[in-house]
């Protein structure tokens, strides 16, 4: 790895290399907890806010002025790209589809992405956001997992369980398949697309894959990511692949040929990275709750999830789900200086030999 | 234990002894999904139907007259003991609390609960259900794990997420044990009762324990649930914990002493049943969405079930939350009788020694 000595630590995690502190960064980072983006959002409607690269490079970038975060994620929505294949879309503030997605036909519908045609403001937002980020930041683009995709398509609206995907899955387990197939294929020439505007990392959502059992989410949501992530290995940039609600999952997702594992909050990042094995680093873990702690709780939640990620190298510090809209900034001033504080004192202490 | 040769499959399994075939009941059988329920309910609404003692008898005995199901359970809600301790609640219908719960003066003004003169009503349907059901089937009590009610009560109506409740653990943990104290000590009262009115097992719905990591749950669920069951212990009735989206759980529960432990869907039962040691049985886990399958999937998916439990004795057939309301009522026919069908052919064979 020619180089690599002066990889950006977030770009070093990714890669199993050591770093001089844990880097970190936060799931929704960009978004309402922040006075700066409400004042942003006071002016523009979140789908127009998505679809206009100069506010959404701002809004991207607004965290980035505040904390000393060691990556940038681009400001944008997992359904965006599908109203580039034509699905008719709004936000009410979730995702709903007006038709909703069960037939042959409605998947046959479904247009093929042409990232530079349908969503040219996506591109254009990296282009401008890589030009305003210092050249040690690095920008991560995203995608969501194929099955996410298919929940909200098949549900029409966000729902607790997803029971219409889910039942979906069950009754028509081929045309299922088929509409999987089609959202992976499309997320591929997606995060190409953002990996060649300027993205330096590309991730897989997969936010409701923990709805799944074992056997189900191997031949839906696992296959189809899959088949995302291997077409996009040729471009050399590290690939996290993020599974909510997965401990059941490990296994399954340990032979997945990504570079990272997204965990949410529940599963102890020690006790992952076993079940991992050692080819994958990891990325998570603090209860977003925890946010809501006295400071000095916080440090000792916080502590906790550097100790459990400290096993190996490998660890990309960040919340288990995205950040929460009430959530004091202040907190997060303080979770960051603190895990760059105490994993560098480490980092300090290892070179020194103890 | 005298009398065990005759004890019926349901309680037999609760205590790991042989039985003739795979006990199966299943999480909300009496519901919806039944139209006998939906036209008892087109004349009474959920909240009086549940204070209304022939009523819910007559649902509660509804499935077991369509189905040769192995146990019944009380219709009731988990949160109707609240209102007996004061809660001023509606259903809309997700239960609502008025006056959300989050100071120490809310907990302090939460009423001692006193089943007899609180909640007469849940008793005398008990022994209304009791009278009416074949002395082979027995009848399960239940009452809400004290977190699951903690989280109802501090976000005052249900949330995918229960944000306010987890935060609440965060920023006032002395509070939140205060009120899981409280919740503890009134459901082993509640419990109490319901096993001296007739049922003759008890059962701890934790729904909502899979939103925390480990130590909190540990801290805070898991100490209450323990609170709850220990006082219960001396019964000698079998005492079944369930706990959703319990995957990374399943080490702390191992501890807890009850006889049987409820499981999602997501977790193979095999799986779970190494990380809980021999000390338990395991009741589940059929995703509800399984039921929506074609009959030939249906039987595929079930028996996959049939076989991760059948390591031992000790397992008793359910889905791992509970039944949709657009379930078919055919499907539910067919899934008990396969159950019944192809585990008693088991146990046939292996009285024969193959």
């Amino acid at each position: 790895m020619t180089g690599s000595v002066h990889l950006p630590p977030f770009l070093a995690a990714c890669r199993r290399q050591p770093v001089p502190h844990t880097p970190i960064w936060i799931m929704r980072q960009a978004g309402r907890y922040l006075p700066e983006y409400r004042q942003v959002r006071s002016h523009a409607e979140f789908a127009s806010l998505l679809r206009n690269p100069e506010l959404a490079a701002e809004v991207t970038l607004q965290p980035l002025r505040r904390f000393p975060l060691d990556a940038a994620i681009l400001f944008s929505d997992i359904m965006t790209p599908l109203q580039g294949m034509g699905v008719d879309l709004s936000f009410e503030p979730g995702p709903v589809v007006r038709d909703p997605i069960r037939s042959d036909a409605a998947i046959d519908a479904l247009a093929q992405l042409i990232p530079e045609r349908d969503v040219p403001f996506v591109l254009e937002s990296i282009r401008l956001v890589r030009a305003g980020l210092p050249a040690a930041v690095p920008l991560i683009g995203f995608a969501g997992g194929p099955f996410t995709l298919l929940c909200y398509l098949v549900c029409g609206r966000p729902s607790k369980e997803f029971g219409a995907a889910r039942s979906f899955l069950y009754s028509s387990p081929g045309a299922a398949e088929r509409l999987l197939d089609r959202l992976a294929d499309a997320m591929a020439v997606y995060l190409r697309a953002q990996a060649a505007a300027g993205a330096q990392a590309l991730m897989l959502f997969e936010s409701w894959a923990g709805l799944l059992a074992p056997p189900e989410f191997e031949r839906f949501a696992l296959r189809a990511a899959r088949r995302t992530l291997t077409a996009l290995r040729d471009i050399g940039a590290p690939l996290i692949y993020y599974v909510n609600q997965g401990s059941a999952l490990m296994e399954c997702v340990a032979g997945l040929d990504v570079d990272v594992i997204g965990v949410d909050w529940r599963s102890p990042l020690d006790a992952v990275r076993r079940r991992l094995g050692p080819g994958k680093a990891v990325q998570g873990n603090l209860d977003p709750a925890a946010l809501f702690a006295a400071p000095e709780d916080l440090r000792q939640h916080a502590g906790r999830v550097l100790d459990a990620g400290a096993g190996s190298p490998g660890h990309i510090f960040n919340l288990g789900h995205g950040i929460w809209p009430d959530t004091d900034p202040d907190a997060v001033a303080r979770l960051v200086d603190y895990v760059h504080e105490r994993s560098s004192r480490r980092a300090g202490a290892g070179a020194a030999g103890t």
